[in-house]
């Protein structure tokens, strides 16, 4: 998989801006941003100090392209670890394919998805779970998943597997220097002290894999789901909600939002709303869903908004038809316009669920049923600091260290020789392996870049 | 309209890429740089050297919000003439406006459209007709609008006008001293060198008028009409010259395309095909047009391409019903299934307009259907180097200009004094000053700025 050939491509994002960056790595990169640009100052760019910016022309016969500046990158010490130059052009979605174009015609190759992250990491610049940390910050929309996806690129996540997998390195090593002196039944590992780092590792891999459904929820966000009778104000929740978020999001303007609309962040957290296609549009009109698709609805939510009208003497019999499904989600009652309110609800009817009144229409209450949102999290189980697994690939090999670790475990108990205990021990590095990359072959190094965007 | 404050803005195209920037100018975007980022060297950023890269951590609460490139330019040797940084970090919505929001917080001022080019301007880096090349450029979404747009930005444009107003300016100096000496009737200024500059600045500036229909039509594309009875392939034939140009476009991938989507670019000039709303979806069924609607189209264009079906033996009655507005109007009478052809046309039943077979469906002749449309832009008038306007505002100017001259061509031939001619040899001035922004008041500059995105 290791190229060593020159790749382009264009680095920001699709569509005309005032600047647009491409970006060049490998053997040839100055030689062939020499074919193709002159400098201002007349120097050569190869001749140049690393890390230095350079005032050019991008020309192709004798016309003027584009007016540009030339970053120069020297290996190792650049993104890649390869020379790499980085051309900022005017933004016109033109000039970028123009000027990416020349570089192809001067012996650049267009980059693969994520082909320079993946250089990277052959280079040795990232381990592979950086390498995936830098596509979750690319893709983060939270303060929650940017910060643990950057916790991730920092290395704290693999720093902490790589210590535990050289433990048990050395361990397996003396383990399997037993079986050369197999018929004299020696024993080099102290199998207590053994057990001991699997049980340390057991409890390491487990909370991890425990911190895998708040890492899924926070780089995808936590669904939750509105539900409640025909009337009872579930599009006006959502306009309320959506646009208190807008709000925020548009004071500092310059950008637009994503297109995914039915999200928003509190205190940093994304939630977001399931099957609201029927309520997005729509304020104040009676929104009629089946029961089967309610509770749809409920089963893909991990916490679920229950609105009920305070305006009108009504029994809530939703409730009984969807209570089998709330086993593991939270519950959030939500009293809507209190301020016409005739009902009273009782606590107890809901299993003691927290019952907040609000009025949609008027704002009223909105930062509490905020608060709720997040109290609903249980995020608050996890520090800033605390490693938290958001990478699926991630949660399957830990899983399997973990199956390994109790075959580990049984073997000890029973006293089975080296042979079996190597095997099972190799079965748990291979695994803990395949995280940081030192374990990985083609198919997993495809798997993961090809959902890179082009340009990283 | 000069201020002295610092402004920032993201500066790349608007939404999610791999790498994004942030751009800050002014005088204190060191200061401000400093307050929000920590280089891995732990040097101070405002201590290095200009032109140069810093890997570094942009730092909020002592939490790393992320890991950028910052590139640093010291006034007066930047874009803008000012002190300014560049930050480019991971592509993610989020981070951006995350990194632009702390720097507005630490204070610089989020900027307005077109500040970083309008501070340019202030500054001296760029004449008025070079800032609004900038934009221009930007814009552009051909190879000819492109190539315009360079020329104008390197100057050429302005130049040619600087010196004849310098020149004009001369005289109106030799003219106004005249009046000191009114009393003593001497003629500093000779009135035949006189109106020998005015006849050249004439001649300039007419060519330089008359070339503003190419140059709003590269600009803005050339528009084209597919007209025809129902049926005959309109449709077919758009859809088949919109392929063959995408073909094209993505061999070079990574990229999107604009989302106006009826456009195609021959040799790097820009068609427009005008009101297709109704072909453009549909393949082979009847598109059926009013007659009215159908003129209306005509009107609009510039080039027409009327359709007839080869296979039915039907007079082309719609030509006598638009030829009376196809005066200025290139026309291109388009034979389709010209592969089941049965009738025969004369080239004189219509004015002898180019007649050209072809096979939308089969895609045969398409090729010179797009050499047609090449020849009837009458482009090969105009040579790479010519110089062309594209600005409504400049042509303006021009106008005025040209009528300006001749009120001075009319007060020399009548041998008026020198007070009137200095009054219009002025008003020719302050024309031609507008363009390069040598006359300029908040109005035209705010007119101009306001059109520029935010971030350039």
């Amino acid at each position: 998989m290791l190229r060593d050939d020159t790749v382009a491509a264009i680095a920001t994002a699709p569509g005309a801006g005032a600047i647009a960056i491409i970006r060049l790595s490998g053997n040839n990169a100055f030689e062939i941003t020499e074919k193709i640009i002159k400098t201002k100052s007349g120097k050569k760019l190869s001749d140049q100090k690393p890390n230095t910016i350079h005032f050019s022309e991008v020309i192709e016969n004798e016309t003027i392209i584009d007016e540009v500046l030339v970053s120069i990158f020297h290996a190792p010490h650049s993104y890649t670890g390869e020379n790499s130059v980085e051309i900022s052009c005017h933004g016109s979605l033109f000039i970028q394919q123009k000027i990416l174009e020349i570089i192809i015609k001067n012996g650049a190759r267009l980059a693969d998805p994520g082909e320079y992250t993946m250089r990277a990491f052959m280079n040795g610049k990232l381990d592979l779970s950086q390498a995936e940390a830098v596509a979750d910050l690319i893709a983060s929309k939270s303060e929650a998943a940017r910060r643990v996806a950057m916790n991730q690129l920092k290395g704290g996540f693999s720093d902490e597997l790589q210590i535990l997998r050289n433990e048990l390195l050395n361990f397996v090593s003396l383990i399997e220097l037993e079986l050369d002196f197999s018929e004299e039944d020696v024993e080099f590992a102290n199998r207590d002290e053994l057990e001991n780092l699997i049980n340390i590792i057991r409890t390491k891999v487990k909370s991890l894999t425990n911190s895998f459904s708040y890492g899924n929820a926070i780089k995808n966000g936590i669904p939750v789901a509105i539900v409640g009778q025909p009337n009872v104000g579930k599009s006006t929740l959502l306009n309320t909600l959506l646009k208190e978020d807008k709000a925020i999001v548009s004071d500092i303007a310059g950008t637009t939002r994503d297109s995914i609309e039915d999200v928003i962040t509190i205190e940093g957290v994304l939630f977001r709303f399931i099957d609201t296609a029927g309520l997005r549009h729509t304020t104040d009109t009676i929104e009629n869903l089946g029961i089967e698709r309610t509770i749809e609805k409920v089963k893909k939510a991990e916490i679920i908004l229950y609105l009920i009208d305070a305006s009108v003497e009504r029994k809530p019999e939703l409730y009984n038809k969807i209570k089998m499904h709330l086993s593991n989600k939270k519950l959030i009652i939500v009293l809507n316009k209190i301020d016409k309110a005739v009902l009273k609800l009782d606590s107890s009817d809901f299993n003691n669920a927290e019952i907040l009144e609000i009025s949609a229409k008027h704002k009223t209450n909105i930062k509490n049923l905020e608060k709720s949102l997040i109290d609903a999290t249980n995020f608050a189980n996890f520090d800033e600091n605390d490693i938290i697994i958001t990478n699926a690939r991630h949660y399957v090999a830990l899983q399997k260290t973990y199956e390994a670790s109790e075959h580990v475990i049984s073997a000890l108990k029973r006293g089975l020789t080296s042979d079996f205990l190597s095997v099972d021990i190799r079965a748990m590095l291979n695994y803990l392996g395949e995280i940081t990359g030192e374990v990985s072959n083609n198919e997993i190094l495809g798997n993961i870049f090809a959902n890179f965007c082009i340009g990283k």
